[in-house]
């Protein structure tokens, strides 16, 4: 099976948003082994999505399409998928009740022209939407498939997972595909790119085409270097069993070469890992940050039950709330100093049994005679404090997200030397 | 001319990286007013590359190639050109000699592999290289042309407004192109892209293909709703007098029948417009987040020269904080009297002009007897204190970035509303 991936909405080639779903699903099907040749970008005009989607099932044998399926005028994958597969489009109630009821469970009118929303082609089945409006559709043509789903990202992958992708496998199986692939990415945090590669390096060109493992390096920027690692054996049971034994290895080049730098794996954040050691310990965090403003509260609290661990944080961005709230000492706020003071401060002002604090300058100005870049990390464990001094490049967003990140891995370290 | 971006590059295929190039490409264009209506995705195979080039070339009129310009094995672009133009590649001593001299400028010796690069398609124009080595390529194909240039962002877009956007607007001209093209964004915040679409959808209906303005809709998530508007002049002047004029007109329409939901024009976010209204009066915030968690904090914090304005926030997580350090009477913290109260202690605590508020339920599970998606907003101004309530639809990311986005937007009206 060739996946090909249609991308539609004149904001696309008009470079108004980036397309991240065809990256996402790019990164999924090669995740399952499954190819994909080609992508388009296509804008809301009739005809062009009409030529895109017979471009599309020329050269491959199954269609993604992602957006157009909303309920404004320019909305029109629908009209175009029934004009590909030469059928009318059929008005299905069921579907008018349940985007009826979505607005009603938000107490407001549906305006009519959510209605097109339930415009189907015929001999098209449905992927129920479980979190918007529009329902998802599996168009075949001849002996292909067309998908179409909603450009809303997370209804996008949440169709993709629940429904494509098993019809995808299903559609291999058919074929005569007898592989399984699995893999896992690795997540590290504190290392270059080709420090990276060259630790795997001696594994990696160990490795040719036909071997049953491949390894890549994903540079994520805050998210850290991933490193993905692709099995493919013979069944489920012998795939994992490859995958393991190669994680293996990786883990054990990396940890001789760059030490303890993997924090996670798969959708593991690094908020993930801190969350695990903290209840593992029955230890409770309060941050107070300053040039993060809020960042790293924000990340640990987008953890369900983060309530059992997480106590709150202090934005402490105005130098006055450093020193009357936290008890910084009047003078400097960019100093290793100043980044203790505020990690006891808000272990104290918040009641936690560990504090954990960031300040630095995160430009575009200079600051207490500091230049743009320069972060303290301060860590109180009980009585004990510690400090970590940054130097980090970039500009303000980036400086203030590999501020709140390396806070994050400094804990996960600290935590991790506890008896 | 209508122009196709073709990125090449199997890394692109595999959602390795994301296509930054397309995106600056689709928008600059768009900003010059030559047309885009197609974009491709196609790995590092060359059958498939040309069977791209050659789709392009048949439903565009010009095609720009990103990517495969490159020294290695993988680097392919050149060739697919020459069998799409039926002419050999030839091989240029003065190309060898300027990527010789720009190794020699770096202290290193150039790999054979380098070689390639020199290669050009018989009949091709050379792009000069000023930051890398590999030249840019200009091929004619029939009436037709291929502009190749290489994916390293800084240098695709220097040989994109050096040589590629005078020749492409040359070309415009010798067509008898005379027209100007110039557009602008109005963000919304509250409103369903379908009531939009209604408020609007008199104006959109009267639209044609032949209209020199147009109107789209474009929904960014918790960015909000945005509605864009071209307009096509003989002249600059002309074009921006067409553009003020629709502006006008769509602001009436959408603000006779939805209100005052247009918080910004193009780049400018919610949080411009709070530190906007905040200099004017000279008013200083604090924040006081339970379920955001910092999300607005980290927002207002991303704005250079936000300590004007912004003292800091509490992230009151866990109840206690919220009873001990704001003073919220002990009781249920899910509730329009909590959420005043934090505001009113936030504002206490950290001395500022303004406090904010946000408490509510983000999931999974209901608290204090309220359901999941249940917010509440406060805002003190002084002495006076007034809440808002929300029901928000979503997951535990969505409630809590739409309850970020939403209590910044009852700050902003709550400002707006202040003598």
């Amino acid at each position: 099976m060739r996946v090909e991936i249609v991308a539609v909405g004149t904001e696309l080639l008009l470079g108004q948003i980036p397309d991240t779903n065809s990256q996402w699903l790019g990164e999924h099907l090669a995740a399952n082994g499954i190819a994909s040749h080609f992508h388009q970008h296509v804008g809301d005009n009739h005809e062009r999505i009409v030529l895109a989607f017979r471009t599309a099932l020329a050269r491959s044998d199954a269609v993604i399409v992602c957006g157009g399926l909303g309920p404004t005028q320019d909305d029109i994958t629908r009209a175009a998928l029934a004009e590909v597969m030469n059928v009318p489009l059929e008005r299905h109630d069921d579907i008018v009740v349940s985007i009826r009821k979505m607005f009603g469970s938000r107490g407001r009118p549906m305006p009519d022209n959510n209605l097109l929303q339930a415009d189907v082609p015929r001999g098209a089945s449905i992927i129920t939407q479980t979190r918007g409006t529009a329902p998802g559709l599996i168009c075949p043509v001849g002996q292909k498939v067309v998908y179409a789903v909603p450009g809303v990202p997370h209804e996008m992958t949440d169709m993709f997972e629940r429904a494509i992708l098993p019809d995808l496998l299903a559609r291999e199986r058919a074929g005569g595909r007898t592989s399984v692939i699995t893999s896992r990415v690795l997540r590290t945090w504190g290392a270059s790119e080709s420090a990276l590669a060259e630790a795997v390096g001696e594994r990696f060109d160990a490795l040719t085409d036909d071997s049953r493992v491949t390894i890549a390096f994903l540079a994520s920027g805050i998210e850290g270097i991933k490193i993905r690692i692709t099995a493919r054996g013979d069944n489920a049971g012998h795939a994992a069993a490859l995958l393991e034994e190669e994680e293996r290895l990786v883990r054990r080049l990396i940890n001789d070469k760059l030490g303890d730098i993997i924090f996670g794996v798969d959708d593991e954040t690094m908020e993930n890992a801190i969350a695990t050691r903290l209840l593992k310990r029955g230890l409770t965090l309060a941050v107070a940050e300053s040039l993060t403003g809020g960042i790293i509260a924000s990340r640990l609290v987008g953890i369900a039950g983060a309530s059992k661990w997480f106590q709150g944080g202090v934005v402490s961005y105005a130098s006055q709330v450093k020193f009357d709230l936290l008890g910084v000492p009047e003078g400097t706020v960019v100093s290793a100093d100043a980044a203790k003071a505020m990690a006891q401060g808000v272990r104290r002002v918040l009641g936690s049994d560990v504090g954990l604090s960031v300040t630095g300058v995160a430009g575009p100005e200079e600051q207490d005679g500091q230049p743009v870049g320069t972060v303290f990390v301060g860590i109180a464990l009980g009585d004990a404090v510690e400090e970590v001094a940054l130097r980090l490049p970039g500009d303000r967003p980036r400086i203030r997200s590999y501020s709140a990140i390396s806070a994050l891995d400094a804990l996960r370290r600290a935590l991790d030397r506890l008896p």
